[in-house]
């Protein structure tokens, strides 16, 4: 580790950049959502992936998979949604991967109620500063990087694995 | 609300694309640093915005602005990292605007030990996978929306403000 290239001034730029959009876009969306609806930005994300999938329910360990929450914010943020009943836990006794975290009607509605307004916050806040180009830009971006990450999460790839457990 | 115009296909992708990119990499860049030191990503983040601060301190909800985290999630997170003995809480008798959250020595130290890793993760699954002009095109893109921001948060700005109780 004693010959780390440090970022130099150009990839430094896109870096900060990257993370204080991530940042600031994240915390102004999620007051915006606040004001707009009864959800905040992380029930929202849950909702979102839960009702993406056909039987609104996901395991623990996928839901923090998708979200990329470590286990014990999951386990919080999902244990104050049951409390609203936003979610469902329902347990599963024919196997020992846990119970399943379920979307209610209640946490349909709330999404359903939320996304009006939080698209248009999207548009406002993000799409509406950018071009056409820089949109396809972005877009190509994003598919470079991801791209990247597919491969070296994949099966027998050949960099040293690093840490992950994923299933 | 009811005139939404929803993403076309196009800002769809771009937007998309932006959420994907930051959950993935921040999973991935996770899961290196938690293989390779002692700290997890939210560890890392709160140490980054502590050891900026020239006496690194700052106010619970200065730290939660910086971070875009809610109140909560700070709170859990912070008892946390101070059992562990990388931040303390200090209180602060003179006024009533709670205590500050304050880097450790050993705060210090995890994060010096952790960051060469880190830099080296970012390069291999962000920077190496875009060209030059990439790196700009995101820059500038960055600085468009951070911009937007900037502007829609600034005293006196036009819009209606939106729920925000910033400072």
């Amino acid at each position: 580790m004693n010959d780390v290239r440090w970022l130099d001034e150009r990839e430094a730029r896109a870096w900060r950049g990257l993370q204080a959009l991530q940042l600031k876009l994240t915390a102004r969306l999620s007051r915006d959502l606040a004001a707009d609806s009864e959800l905040s930005y992380p029930d929202y994300a849950v909702l979102v992936v839960l009702t993406d999938q056909p039987d609104g329910r996901l395991r623990p360990f996928e839901l923090g998979r998708e979200l990329g929450w470590e286990k014990s914010r999951l386990s919080h943020h999902v244990s104050r949604m049951v409390e609203r009943g936003l979610v469902t836990r329902e347990s599963c006794p024919s196997d020992h991967r846990g119970a399943f975290v379920v979307v209610t009607e209640r946490g349909r509605l709330a999404i359903e109620a939320a996304a009006p307004g939080h698209v248009s916050a999207v548009r406002r806040h993000f799409i509406d500063h950018l071009t056409a180009d820089q949109l396809d830009a972005l877009a190509e971006i994003t598919d470079r990087v991801l791209g990247g990450l597919d491969e070296a999460a994949a099966p027998g790839h050949t960099t040293i694995a690093r840490g992950g457990t994923s299933a």
